[in-house]
């Protein structure tokens, strides 16, 4: 076992809510691996590439994160990196169940592969990527809730 | 770093659900620390030397595990077994806010302690030392929720 | 199998919200099994006779229902009433974990048994047997909650 | 009153969480309708009559149920089949609302139908129809939660 | 400050659920702006002008309320029409992270402006629009859950 | 109508999640109440009169609050001053569903009094005085959670 864990998500793009997950994880496992679903069923916002870099400029304070795009199942890409742990942050009780549903499936098709639960700070809780590009399609001020140095790349997304 | 969690609790009896919790938490850290907390202002239905010995009794296939009792903040233990994370086990949407709650807390109190929660497998997910304490009382049937070694302790308890 | 079910519950006192899950329950079985839980670690309010005295008064236009007191286990209550179905009113997400749980213990240690679930009327998903002591006890108008024949017992008990 | 009832849904396909709620439902009623929604606005991932298929294969153990396709509102489908009971299976906190919605709904609408909810066994709890759909369509492993005589038809439809 | 209200919403058609809130606002406050959401991403089932029209002829009772039709940023319309607070309802546990998670986004880019939360009243906390939408759809009786007076409008949009 | 609202609480101590609601209630209503409940059934952990004193050396800053000890129904209490609104904070989906039965109930035995809900800042969600209490009993550090001004009160009362 290679004391790692993989913390995969959408990143469309990256917040301070994904932020902190990612650097508890960093002091508690050797490696954090930071997977990029590519869903090819819904495109998202940023193409994949922008959000690899917009999450590099967030992590350069970390030296023991990979940053990483998958797509197909989870536990592929999770053994496929030789990890045996799943990350995942939990904010409010309507992530719970979905959350837990995915836990569970996971646990089925792969009882090798656990998930742990971190809990976001709660000033991050009401943080999501979907608002962020709400209000940035808006012209709203979303800088509050992504780290400083990606607000450019929004704005510019946004154009 | 030790590479250790803490999983505390009141196992007033230990269950199926919390020897799930303990099973899979030693399959990811190096050493379990399963602490029983002594409290001091309600008073258990077994006494803590019981409890430590029903856990034993029930955890003797894991070989990477520390069974203790401890009285006052958590993370005051977690700190004098030298470890940096708390494992809780989550069953239903009625644990999530106490839990969070009080990982809240301890993240305030205590930065460098974090915990992770597990999600209690679904077929432990109703399972309650309570439930077992009461069915006991009644002389119901409380074998399907608690490792078979234990049962006669149990029953001695209620007798 | 007589086509009948048992509803339990403390019934201290019966309000408009027991009733309408009474009333519809009525509706689907031939027979309804109205069963007072008496609690011997928990006094009630009112002694189970006057609760008895109380669902009688309310029930009046129902012609097959049966009121009865039990304690222990409720699996071997409906047993010995030959039913093999326990209804129970659902009022909120609160209710929800705490009687799935119970629903689930109980199909554990009596598989023969089915819990089935109604939708309290959302008119009297509110209202709650303690919420009328407490305004009873402090003189407050709660006869909007219960059936009228019983307001003067209600009355009588927290002169 | 013919002491039927009906079972809604879109079994698309039938998962062991389904079967589970039409096996309990065949011990309390004397014929279960299995009703599949022929959702005009939303095609299905199965063509209805393959939904029929696979639950017939699904069902061959019980002999008191009957599989029909319906369209418009459920409370018309229930008025035709003389039925007055209305079967849902719960889950989780999230299907809690939901449902108890659309069954406050259906009571204002047509008094005389009632819909009784049980809970799924904790073991299927976590499995959902689209969740089987996005295994098979990764090629991941799903047959854990389906009937085993359904595999085939499933995997075919994802070839 | 001009103790005034914003209630915005898409009132697609507006409920009784949605009238109870109107109702009740304008006993609080000197003036009730009811803010109907243009959202250019997701078209509505009635022209905004007809919205408007709806809901003119349902608060025909009420002299201190304004009805607009905003896009953009709430914040942005709230300031704009000199208020400091949103009013909204929330019927239901799955409402209220949303809420919530709106009104700490609004409070984060508008600290000036509050949200205040009215509980929707039992008898009205399962309409929604979209179901009376559905229901008008199937030809079916959605007369309970809308003012009187719109009714034959609502026929007309699904005729 | 005297454009007044009423807080009320148990204040067992006062905390910042406290302070937070009556600030902000303070800037929408010309007068704010913050009613101690005075519980004699249930002995708090402070004298009214300490809880009294902490409230007022909490709220120096603010001109437009009285601090008054009331007992019996809240609604009488909220005639009594002459005002038509109580104002909770809510913090989570558990706090709720108590919150909102209390409010249906006041609805339905004082029509004219309104409850009005301010969501508690996420950063101050998982404070509870309780939280504060245990860990004074167990000379934790709760400096975090109350404001600095009653920080030693605490501590005397906990010596």
């Amino acid at each position: 076992m290679n004391n790692s864990c993989v913390y995969p998500g959408s990143f469309d793009p990256i917040t301070y809510g994904h932020l902190d997950i990612i650097t508890r994880s960093a002091k508690i496992f050797d490696k954090v691996y930071v997977a990029i679903l590519n869903n090819t069923q819904k495109k998202g916002a940023f193409p994949t590439e922008k959000r690899v870099e917009m999450i590099q400029k967030s992590c350069k304070h970390l030296d023991n994160i990979v940053i990483e795009v998958f797509d197909g199942l989870l536990v592929d890409y999770v053994r496929k990196v030789k990890s045996n742990v799943i990350i995942r942050g939990l904010r409010a009780v309507s992530d719970f169940e979905a959350e837990f549903q995915m836990s569970h499936i996971n646990l089925q098709i792969a009882p090798d592969i656990e998930t742990l639960f971190l809990s976001t700070l709660p000033k991050y809780s009401y943080i999501s990527s979907s608002m962020v590009r709400e209000l940035a399609y808006f012209k709203g001020d979303f800088s509050y809730f992504v780290p400083e140095c990606i607000v450019e790349d929004i704005k510019q997304q946004y154009k």
